[in-house]
């Protein structure tokens, strides 16, 4: 019996209640795997008001259903979605929600046909949107979730660790090289994947937020930005750390001081209750009395979970108020078009009382 | 001036005129950046009868999309395919084509909102599916395309060799450690990730098709099967070996033989203007004539390019018939639940002659 997952279930189920659906057709494939486990990449649930659920999959993953999710009725047939909403017109919903955010044109199409034609002259049920419950379920993490978010995170700590260490980050090599090996000994470290395309930038390049590693060499005196994280059990870490080849020029002491302070101002705004639109103010507040503040040129930060952004999304633009349990990213950024640029990212997760800090590199300006 | 995606979207454009559309909205990532050369994480393509192409991102990518999409007009916007799709109202469009298997729901509603608002009571263009004419022309691979295969091809033959030079894949080695060597050894041989999650699956795992790496450790006399691939350029390479580790038992090399036999005559069989269908029953064929039909439970082969799976499939429910420049995998095997499967998989591209085959590692019953 996986009851934490029957759990979320349940939470599900109470809003499905509210929203008087007898069914919910969950087609996000991580969706699916916060609600049953399951990790093939070809699952659906029919989550039912009554609470006798049903899990749809196809052949290739007829033993790991059974494994993963043994406390569901388990379908098994190749046009997956398909079969499972026929079921759910057979076992007489009047009304199923689906993931209009997930589900694509051609798919709601499909949708409709066998609705109609399951029906067959009766009554129709009626195809309607739970919009994003799941996600809005997701941001607020469990212990298991947690603990899992530590692993990734520690995994990142190390391979970075391991590195600097060994003196990979030196001048001479590339953004590629470091970029590579930077993956692959997260890869050794346990992790499954990296959580995304690892960001190294180095000299002006730094000043790029998104810059894509190349064959750039590092060169002792310039700024080094590794944005990275490791992916373990399903859940992504994410930590941007910039250090300097070298002994560091007076502008480039500044702007890393005034993004640490930045950042600490961030992480002491996380706490329970507080408007996302305040976090990502109190850090903004910080550069922008600098003089930088255009030089800061995104949100603060992000959830981070089952995806690398996730809810909830914490920038001047964003909407809602932490919960304890939400892990989420903090991250400014000062860049110095075409000179470089600086930004430091943690993740962390919110409680009751201070924050729990995951990413624990030193923030210290590491001078290698 | 990249001539090469000029050349693309050129030839989508003939469709969209064929089709008596004014604008193509092209938004599925891959295709955008199969028509632009484009890899950022947010780009959107509008594609126009009359030449007049524009390509959206946000400001993340300014930079990156001047340097990669030199030769298309960019615009900036935050809410990208929003921006795009009112421009193309604004620039006069009165069929709107979308890729409605990319589409959500959710994002044919803004569309649909973006189209009306910005025709503001004059007569509204209609939005109609292109349906899938890039995933089209991306089954034909052109020399840049099929040298990125090649590459990518290398990258695992050689991460292979190396391990099994090292002594890797020995009794007593996890099929997790095994599959996370693997992976980062492709990383270190310079590819940007593993094409899809490794599957190193032995002994009576080797039965499970699409067999998850666990704790499960390699023994001697046992089959391991290892089906993994690199990713360059964006391309991805797909290959299965099986392999014995110590000396076969006459079961074990008459079911590698039989699936050997099978491969070779589905390779014998590709060529311009055979039917999937034919291609998948050559393979078929020997493996019935042995008596172990329901033992090679999936279809022989997919197209591999910029996705690990895409056109054209090539099984018992396939349509269509090969073209030169396809480039397509060939993977029967035999699972004897419970005991132990072989599968063997090459990726090869269709030719006027003979097919080149791109997995260079030998398909010799590997004795380690």
């Amino acid at each position: 019996m996986s009851t934490r997952e029957a759990g979320r279930r349940d939470r599900l189920r109470a809003v499905a209640v509210h929203k008087d659906v007898d069914a919910v057709l969950v087609t996000n494939l991580l969706n699916v795997r916060y609600l049953t486990g399951f990790t093939g990449s070809n699952g659906v649930l029919l989550l039912r008001a009554d609470g006798t659920d049903l899990f749809g999959t196809d052949g290739r993953y007829t033993t790991q259903a059974g494994l993963q999710v043994p406390d569901v009725e388990v379908l098994v047939d190749r046009a997956t979605v398909t079969a499972v909403t026929r079921e759910a017109v057979r076992r007489g919903a009047g009304r199923i929600a689906y993931e209009s955010h997930d589900v694509t044109v051609d798919g709601l199409r499909t949708l409709e046909s066998v609705v109609a034609d399951e029906a067959d002259g009766r009554f129709a049920p009626a195809l309607l949107s739970i919009e994003r419950a799941v996600e809005v379920l997701r941001a607020v993490k469990d212990d298991d979730e947690i603990e899992a978010l530590r692993r990734a995170c520690a995994v990142a700590d190390q391979a970075l660790a391991e590195l600097a260490a060994e003196g990979a980050l030196r001048p001479g090599r590339t953004e590629l090289e470091v970029g590579r090996e930077l993956d692959a000994r997260m890869l050794t470290l346990g992790a499954e994947a990296p959580s995304f395309e690892t960001i190294v930038a180095t000299g002006a390049n730094s000043a790029i937020p998104h810059h894509r590693p190349d064959a750039t060499e590092l060169r002792a005196g310039d700024f080094l930005k590794l944005d990275f994280g490791a992916t373990v059990d399903g859940y992504h870490s994410d930590m941007t750390r910039t250090v300097v080849l070298g002994q560091p020029a007076d502008w480039q002491r500044e702007i890393y001081e005034l993004v640490a302070a930045s950042q600490a101002a961030g992480r002491a705004a996380l706490a329970v209750g507080v408007d996302v639109v305040a976090v990502d103010a109190a850090a903004r507040e910080v550069i922008a009395e600098a003089g930088h503040a255009e030089h800061f040129t995104h949100g603060l930060g992000h959830g981070v979970g089952l995806e690398i952004h996730e809810a909830p999304s914490i920038g001047p633009l964003g909407a809602g108020t932490l919960s304890a349990g939400m892990a989420v990213t903090v991250e400014p950024g000062v860049y110095l078009p075409g000179h470089g640029g600086v930004r430091i990212e943690d993740t962390l997760v919110v409680t009751d009382d201070a924050p729990e800090l995951l990413t624990l590199t030193s923030k210290e300006l590491l001078v290698l």
